[in-house]
């Protein structure tokens, strides 16, 4: 028995360490088109911004490691051309083809430059993979760029625009919708629209770039799509994202191929959609699961809340669940509060955090959440995602034990603070 | 209608605040033994810091605010001598009578000294008051002592324990139990003991103060009781553990009369059973529902799962639900897993957090946990507690959808971490 894993960053790669943990006697062969596996790509804006030294410290594991340790043969830069499945085997591009007998597609996601006029220059990077890191260091080193340019406002432009202020440049960000992060939440974008005036980041909403403009520097940040030809070509389904569509086996259409990370769908499972969410975190859940159905087990990837949190200029901005907006377009009757209250004791350095909340009209149940602030808020955006796996009532939420003491927190917690708000509006 | 409220602190203060934002009839009455209402008495130990620089600082609201904005009376130094429910009275020393029709008992705590010998000398001190703080306060900077000692070592001794070593002072605390905080908890004991002897506090467990120890400062953290004998003798039940016992609207064997706060049980959702958890977050909740139903609302409060944190000499010490051996106590079949990892990537300065989870075999549910660290331990206590609410199975909770990004957390959250080698022990 072979099992085949197309794509050795996070989901690839998970896919191959949990099989491996159910059988000692699978063959595992992982294909991975890029010289780089397993490294944190999350690391690399931080590289650029001089955070992190050398982009060796974001190497998690090497091929050896796989084959001495896991019994796992990773073979770099090895793309696949081709997956026919009626004889079950991957093409590779020098005639090479390879039998599986269990599949893996873990092709991550790519970025679509072809509306952008001018997106050939060679002053134009993308921020994703290890050599996209490794060029775009050189080219600040080499060529001391002062004006940048970065197309697209959701997490990677964000956090591209951080790097490149703490860099010296000025910087420009355009976002072709009305809103940062793709949250479709007017509160967080007017939030992080003033924070990012105060640190000197221009910020242009509903300016998609279609010509690329004067500037030294320029970060293609935006046209984030799911790798989906090799799996579309060999004829394996699609979801309505555009994504590749998944049991919560992990399982696509093709029975024994199994897909995982950027490339699939993933349930939403406060909207009860299947969505495409590419995200790192996710990537290995979803991996890990791919990987032990691969192997025979029958373990299942319930879905996502939708939690994200990136840090802007210094600031921490963490969404989960529906934004009202979300949440109206998913069919509930949203309504929501913002407020603003001290993250800790005002004697601990304690600093305002802001929360919003939306609950559903109907029943009671919440259904999003965004936290705003300095500090906790990787904390607190955390508990609203564990409510929310659990469809809490605000009323519930409202009365968890949450921990206090002043160091960390205030007796009245800003999250219940906002639930006891949220109670009003829905009573 | 007359609400009468029995003590001015947090339970009290919320149930009378609660019942008048619900009834802007009703007349309100807050009786208070001491001089100082409405102050955050969990900052008590960072003022003998020096990290409060002034009591005032701690303070919340005063008399005046709740007369003139709440329209609550609030009588200091007003100390109720006995309750006549067959009268609907309270009975003040001066012989004055006041009559209510709804009653809050919210009489708190208080130390039980009797069993050490020596505790009655001039350099023995609590720390639970504003002027137990001020004494202490007066009598460092008076007599400058140089050796101390703390009986009891929970969450006040821990706490005091630090404020006395940023001040200088040789510390040995003693602990009548084998363990800290009062957990039945070898594993948190013996960090908390490690991280406690590297910053020099002598910490003697199994060793009950029963005569005071030479030494220059002694503080009284041990022999927390529940202030119930107004209550008792008034016929109003004690639950099993000898705090008032009361329904889930808060309302104690006598109709009309309600009880919140340090003197009351409160339901453990985890046991399932009622017990004695005196903590500012519970009061202050629990106030709330006894207010609301002092003014005829039909809240209820579900009641608690044992949320706890502590800073220790800089350390974040953090529990909820129950310990293994109070999970078998409960009649759970337990098994635990401990972990250490990363609280963040390591190149943002990334330190060990160490977690501990415990689960039910028979059910797979999780029943507690403890998070230690310098980084992220109230946030990740809280999602515990949360999943703990609502009776999480650890097989879910290894699932959920944490928030990250380098700055914040790892891809693999501690928490997650340790769920998924506790799912190893279940299966």
């Amino acid at each position: 028995m072979r099992l085949v894993v197309i794509g050795g960053v996070a989901a690839g790669l998970s896919a191959a360490s949990r099989a491996r943990r159910l059988d000692r006697s699978l063959e595992i062969v992982v294909l991975e088109k890029t010289p780089h596996i397993s490294y944190g790509a999350c690391g690399l804006p931080y590289f650029i911004q001089g955070q992190v030294r050398s982009l060796d410290q974001l190497r998690v594991y090497t091929p050896e490691y796989f084959a001495r340790e896991r019994n796992i043969q990773v073979r770099t830069e090895a793309e696949v051309a081709a997956i026919s499945h009626a004889r079950r085997e991957v093409a590779l591009p020098r005639g090479e083809r390879i039998h599986y007998d269990k599949l893996v597609i873990a092709t991550g996601a790519r970025r679509d430059f072809k509306r952008i006029r001018g997106a050939d220059q060679p002053h134009v990077f993308k921020l994703d993979t290890w050599s996209d890191a490794e060029r775009l260091e050189a080219f600040l080193k080499a060529k001391k760029p002062r004006r940048a340019v970065i197309a697209g406002a959701g997490y990677i432009g964000l956090e591209a625009a951080e790097a490149l202020r703490a860099q010296g440049l000025e910087v420009i960000l355009y976002e072709a919708g009305a809103d940062v992060l793709g949250r479709s939440d007017p509160w967080l974008t007017k939030i992080v629209a003033r924070h990012l005036e105060r640190c000197r980041v221009t910020l242009r909403l509903n300016s998609a770039v279609t010509e690329l403009p004067a500037c030294d520097l320029a970060i293609v940040a935006c046209g984030l799509k799911p790798n989906i030809d090799l799996a579309a070509d060999a004829g394996i389904e699609l979801g309505r994202s555009g994504a590749i569509r998944t049991s919560d086996h992990m399982e696509t259409s093709f029975s024994g191929v199994f897909a995982a990370g950027d490339c699939s769908e993933t349930m939403h499972l406060v909207s009860g959609s299947p969505g495409w969410f590419p995200l790192g975190t996710t990537a290995n859940k979803a991996g890990r699961v791919a990987g032990a159905c691969a192997a025979g087990a029958r373990e299942r990837f319930a879905g996502v809340v939708g939690t994200s949190i990136v840090r802007v200029c210094g600031l921490g901005v963490a969404t989960t669940g529906l934004s009202e907006q979300q949440a109206r377009q998913s069919g509930f009757d949203p309504v929501s509060v913002s407020i603003e209250a001290l993250d800790r004791a005002r004697y601990f350095h304690g600093r305002a955090t802001e929360v919003r909340l939306t609950a559903d009209r109907r029943t009671g149940r919440l259904l999003g959440g965004a936290v705003i602030g300095e500090h906790g808020v990787e904390g607190r955006v955390n508990v609203v995602a564990t409510a929310l796996h659990q469809r809490l009532p605000v009323e519930d939420f409202a009365q968890l034990d949450l921990a206090y003491a002043p160091p960390f927190s205030t007796v009245h917690d800003p999250l219940l603070v906002a639930a006891h708000e949220l109670l009003k509006l829905l009573h």
